[in-house]
């Protein structure tokens, strides 16, 4: 939290996501309604904003909206688009939070320009070479935090071990979890499986002082082997997909003829058990650890509630000063 | 099928998998009983293999038994095993295959063994640079077939190329499906996600003449978005350990404790209705493509069912005259 401000505010891209200002603004506010001592201001269309604030009553001056003109869009190349949109949602918010206007950005749009933002306008944390997204996958007792889901797609030794330092302070200080376990996802469990990058980073993750339990295999991943699963970006993109697609899965499989009266209903059942407690919303986004500043993205299916959960999370790492602990922790 | 045997015979390693002769040797048994003109060979120890025949009735002269006096055990280093046992089933078995005497091998043991010992004893076909495990993942209305699934942890875009015209002979020569479509594993569909790797492989795949259609995603795998999934050996091993821990997950989900009594019994409806219907013992084990014989790698956990049809899938696999007909597919 910096000193210039004494009551935190959180800046939000009213128009990310699948759904827009429909959307994010009613999560938005009742995120608002909920956090005591946060402040709130939605970037982008004011009049597409003030449309959807008219229907949520009283909201008319509980936050302040700073109009764009512009916005990006899910497909557009994300350097080039934050060169090339300074008005921007995304990029008006960032330049607010590296004035210290306010101090911290959540947006359900694009993920790469979300990156490249916050690269480009906040740049990385001292001691951070490669910042890296973190997020939550739900298990069979609780939760995974694993990173990098997808900011780096080819990664050194190092920057596995800076994810597993970031991961580690995440846990503890966000999470409440006293010493967290931290595990390497591999393809054996012995500390010469994977690829090269793993065997290496093997050595240092065991070397580093963190709690380091080994090496992961996938079958185990949901049965919480470890506190904080590190990889790199691309198998943890992937993984992070696999998981999603469970369920989609699971979906999928409900629908078949072959199944009896009595399994469609059992299906029926497990797909609600299932969406009430292993559901992405809950967890509102990805953390983009490493630069400097609250960095969250939300998912681009968001809804209102998931919207409202990557809020919290925002003012949760705002008011626990994240980005200095994560600089502190790499020394 | 090679010329001088008229009748093909299998191989099989009585003493791999969790449980040994106990579980492969009915399971062996029981293939043949379903297998009209195929002959097999148990390759193990003598009197375990004959105390297990004893209590499968008839069986005792339908199959020779090859006694080793050394097994691999999973946990050793592949290649030193493969030099220094030479009397074990794995190594035996491969050296008849190589002399003709039989026309394929299954193992239910160590897969690093297996591989080494099909590349070390057998060599690879003309023309194939990297063989690769082919591996079939069930789908919500079918199958996928999947390789590499672990033997080359580190792929060029060649390499997958190669994968990819043995996936599509595979799916058209054994599983009967015309014009395969082809997929590459990957974090975006767009031509340019993914790693180095993946970006160059998706331009040699699109003018392979091979029926490609790009990119799949880990969230769609499971939704039969195509019939042969390419990717690395260490992306591909995580993807189906992951796939595998999704039933683990579920078992786990059915034993927490804040499950009613109804969501408990649609729990143990779902476990049983996809431990039938979604179950790796359907597909009895992976095949090593691209080494010069057929050359099947069983899971170690398999049950008799697993056995049996890994047993069968040599025996297709001899009779379509794969391996020359993956040669062949590579000009």
């Amino acid at each position: 939290m910096g000193d210039k401000e004494t009551r935190p505010i959180i800046g939000v891209d009213a128009m990310g996501g699948d759904h827009g200002p429909a959307v994010v603004v009613p999560g938005a506010l009742s995120a608002l309604a909920e956090l005591a001592g946060c402040d709130l201001v939605l970037y982008g269309d004011e009049q597409q904003i003030a449309a959807v604030m008219e229907q949520v009553p009283g909201s008319g001056s509980a936050v302040r909206v700073v109009h764009c003109s512009q916005d990006i869009a899910m497909t557009e190349a994300a350097a080039a688009a934050i060169r090339n949109k300074p008005d921007s949602p995304i990029v008006r918010a960032m330049a607010d939070l590296k004035k210290g206007q306010i101090q911290g950005v959540v947006s359900a749009g694009s993920t790469g320009a979300m990156v490249a933002a916050s690269l480009i306008i906040l740049g990385r944390l001292p001691g951070i070479d490669r910042p890296a997204i973190a997020t939550l996958i739900p298990t069979v007792s609780g939760e995974i935090l694993l990173l990098d889901a997808g900011a780096n797609v080819q990664c050194t030794p190092a920057h596995l071990v800076t994810f597993a330092r970031m991961g580690s302070v995440y846990s503890s200080e966000i999470l409440g979890v006293a010493q967290p376990r931290i595990g390497q996802l591999s393809i054996g469990s012995e500390p010469k499986k994977g690829m090269e990058l793993n065997v290496a980073a093997y050595e240092l993750l065991a070397a580093s002082g963190l709690n380091f339990v080994g090496n992961i295999e996938g079958n185990n991943l949901l049965l919480d082997p470890c506190d904080v699963v590190i990889t790199d970006g691309f198998t943890g993109n992937n993984t992070l997909k696999l998981v999603e697609g469970f369920q989609r899965f699971l979906g999928g499989i409900s629908q078949r003829e072959d199944l009896s009266q009595e399994e469609k209903l059992a299906f029926g059942l497990i797909l609600k058990y299932m969406q009430n407690n292993f559901s992405y919303e809950a967890y509102g986004g990805a953390a983009l650890l490493g630069v400097a500043g609250v960095s969250i993205i939300a998912h681009g299916r968001s809804s209102s509630l998931a919207l409202a959960n990557a809020v919290k999370v925002a003012w949760e790492q705002v008011r626990a000063d994240l980005p200095a602990k994560l600089t502190a922790a790499q020394s």
